[in-house]
């Protein structure tokens, strides 16, 4: 995620170069074509843009807002995870009577998390950070944070038993492991269930072809200033298609997702710093992105 | 669902040869009848298609919206399912020290769902995951999902007496069944709502009137061009109303459903490793299409 | 509520023919007046239709998506009755051990709320499922369903004290209680807020008087196409007015309501097999609609 | 609130009537000018109407969605008083065992709550409701429904300790006066956070400057019919600019507010009723109108 | 945030005249060069501004519609704030049993959680709230907001431990503490995830280039009349832009943030009422801002 403004405009004007010089290389070709190699099949003012240009934007507004809702829904369950697992720490100390093992298998939850999130094995950076019998049983199962948490409440069980615990307290804590459960299945919705394929391709490509038609519709009129009126124009199109297109995937690989890194590294220092334990140093972004 | 793109590309692809050809022929036709047959009554440049399509976009965004968010919805309320089947298979172990019949009943809550939400008998994959005496309580009542939810109660109920557990936590456990009964409705409620049918046959049946009437309106000037222009322009609209009809019906068997077989195998294989027993593999997509 | 497509084209197309004749009509008047009787000041080719267009397509945007909002919301509500509803038949079986007097109860909250929303005195369906004592406090009340609910939440409470049963578990059935409350206060507030009268009157004003101007400001390029035109362009207006009108009040007596009849139905039939009773069959669609 | 279809056309077309009035003479005054005096600087058909038309529509279009919005939250959360008011008198009874003077004393917080909305002092009104030694305590603090909710939190605690009620019926009591708190806390929110004033400004005067541009783009094509379409036209943009502003503040002076009087009096004969007492009749639209 | 329409108009005035005039002095400039010294390269009637505009409203209306978003959401967080320290306050009296220090502590909260937004050190403010250790404590770690909340939880723990409160009340305080927890979470990811920087920086800068383009498209046709329509035109652009960036930073030092000194006062009159001591005035709009 980009957070600082400069940068953002600098990784903008980076990812624009390309589209622009490839519209202004065909809007050159056409107005070349029909200026010079008189090529007048080149020319059709009568073209239907407006009509091909309203169904797009039809095409792009549904699109863009779903894939930032979407993008943002995935922001939103991250801090549900950080607002639980703050709230897991406070019940572990206040509730259960201090279980550090517990708040630091925490930690290993949400690192585990973000691996999942990102298809990536976290198993070496969660085993510190879980005892030797759990992280035992959770290394063999496929879904780690899952077993985590299962383990985690299983814990709480045996905790309660030995302390002779209040039932409702008991619940309380366990209705926190819900809560995460809930929110890490709503990110593994929204990794596992692409934005439907018809909005993720169909804008990007009527964008495209209108790009095309856009110099032919303008060239008589315009004459050798087409490319410049054309480009912009045509420019405004293939950018809304990328900022969807970045957007739709929180959890790749770019500039553009969730900083799963920096989140999980909040929730390590807040969790660490509750347990008395020394915290790492926040992730700071780097050329003005966080990840 | 499609899930990868170049399969999704296909589709889309495939799905579009057939309204192109039609519409292709039909702009070729009126062209052809004003060029060479001079049927001038063909040519009507006035005709006000910029106001027909002005109201048309609104059709079809109202529809489109709410076509993507009944899929959403559906999907989400699914994703419920998954969280809540968890966590009871969290609480089986850790709150009423061990029920795996039940983690397995919860099991066979998903494949009845999955029955009832397609219309499908599922008895003979349900069968086998109930004991005896539930599987014949539930083979005899009309929902079935809700019958197993009722009897899960039943036993937790039971298991609540025996081992003296706390009221607290018996609230606690009833509250995730009371969560997963507010997700079966919701699924429910969308497979047994259509979608206003105004919103569902209005914007198709306008969408076609329009592109027959497009050419029409384009001829004059465009000339031999038209069937490029008007096919492009109509198949936008055509396209748009495509969308809404796969995403409407969530359930429906066709590609764009809502993975609910995968679904439902994901809940298997969490809640038998949970429960220390093989699991099956995942669905895997077939064709870039996960069902 | 339609739920077969044909007989929702049917139903459509029905509505459609009586604007379609008016529009029609008066289409035929301003040409036939124009191109006989010669009357040109019925010829305004400069009337600023696109800007009216623009101002109604913002009126019908906000106020469909509005109307369309409202249906769903009731319809969600009377799915959260139905959730609800399931959960308390499960809880009165399970942790109140028994009591289908008050399973029984619930099927009269549900015919007593229906009656209620459809402003009907339902007392006479509701008394054969109350107790005497109970139909008596319920029947000298104003708010029956909520009367209903009261008297349950008292005979829970009796059964606590009777049966011993632990507070959680009084509270997890009260909290169920309290979510029915909630659905049904939401219910009336649907039922007694008609939709904010600006957006119930002005979209169809407006598209009426757009109406009239529609084929003056058409005449002259069109000739005798106009009423062709412009009778279509007008009627997607009209057919849109006609839709938000359609949806904004969810219970009126219309082929488009919230059927009722069938959710409270299916409300019956599942509570009376949860305690072993026989059940009516379900409401099925008369002519493809569901009451 | 306008809850009478005719009651509510009246109404419009009194509203109407003056800014009609000033359109049309200013219209009239731009066409006389041109025809009759022959300023031709009054006539701009070049203007960019088009472009400014656009612009003012998606400022309507934000403002007037925000707008509903508000209102509607507004009166959602009043159906949330209304609800949570109804448990609360159904928990005093029932999991309280009898504290009429508890749901007098809620009666008093919903009228203690309308009255701070609307800025009134509702002392005379809830005093009576209390009992002297309450309404001594609420009357001395600045927030009288929180000072309340409050006072009912003790009393309900002093009678939990009295009759040794158990915990978790406290608990859930004591959720319902949490859910007051947020309905309350939200009424407030929207009651001192008026709609950000650029939205609240902007459309009216952009609208505004737009009705004094719009005859002079016209004129020249329009002759001495301008007025009629520049007016209509004109009118429409002034309706969305009432219609925003109408609905931003819901609990002003107007007959657009919220119907507050109604609400608290159903609160009223509710809770009254459900302890056995004589209620007032509920308030009836005067003039079409629900206040 | 502006609270009074006069002053509000009076700071849009303000910030509008520097916008303006340099539209008009470039739009001027255009003209002159156009009428003066002929630089017919100036003229370009045939730009496709009607192209731009319509994917620029479409980047507007997202973009505005989430920054409206995030400042509401934002606003709504904080009166979650507000209301579970009332309920809290509430509960510490009735349910705790009288514990005015932790309600001190909870205004501390409020502050501190108000300076970590503002990204100020708020130490001097909230050390005279807590008691001499929890201070220490609070001001040794970073995140000192989420640090009280874990002291609170702490000091609530050893009340409910020597008082031999109810597990199930205990829980109930619990809940609103994680309640809090997840508002402030909210308010934290609202400030710590910037609106996607393609629609923080694209819209502002194709508004700019529109403004330049838009004179030279209409400087043939409106002549000296040029700057007045173009200024008009492109100034709402402007002003949309202006908009959305002063909503989207919710938390930043300007007229339109959310007002949380006045809130965290209103959090602290409310809460030094219930405790029985003296409360400061509320914070009063300066010039018609409330901060």
């Amino acid at each position: 995620m980009i957070v600082e403004r400069n940068a953002g405009a600098l990784q903008l004007l980076r990812e624009s170069v390309r589209p622009l010089l490839i519209l202004f290389a065909w809007d050159l070709f056409v107005v070349g074509a029909f200026q010079l190699a008189h090529r007048s099949w080149m020319d059709q003012p009568a073209l239907p843009v407006t009509l091909i240009g309203s169904a797009l934007i039809l095409f792009m507004s549904v699109r863009n807002n779903v894939a930032y809702a979407r993008w943002w829904e995935a922001r939103t369950l991250w801090g549900a995870i950080v607002n639980n697992t703050r709230s897991f720490a406070r019940q572990a100390e206040t509730l259960a009577e201090g279980r550090p093992d517990l708040t630091r298998a925490m930690i290993a939850y949400a690192k585990a998390l973000r691996g999942a999130l990102r298809g990536a094995d976290a198993s070496a950076e969660i085993s510190p950070l879980l005892t030797p019998a759990m992280a035992e049983l959770v290394l063999a199962r496929n879904n780690k944070p899952n077993a985590i948490l299962y383990e985690i409440g299983r814990e709480i069980s045996r905790s309660v038993r030995v302390q002779h615990l209040d039932g409702a307290v008991h619940a309380g804590i366990d209705r926190i492991l819900s809560d995460l459960a809930n929110a890490q299945g709503g990110l593994e919705r929204i990794r596992n269930t692409p934005l439907a394929i018809q909005f993720s391709i169909f804008p990007g490509l009527i964008a495209r072809v209108f790009c095309v038609l856009l110099p032919m519709s303008m060239v008589q009129e315009l004459g050798w200033i087409t490319p410049f009126g054309s480009t912009l124009a045509g420019f405004l199109y293939i950018a809304l298609d990328k900022i969807g297109a970045d957007l739709e995937n929180p959890f790749q690989e770019s500039v553009h997702a969730v900083p799963m890194a920096a989140i999980s590294r909040t929730i390590e220092i807040d969790l660490l710093q509750s347990i008395g334990e020394p915290a790492p140093a926040p992730v700071v972004p780097e050329h003005g992105v966080l990840r």
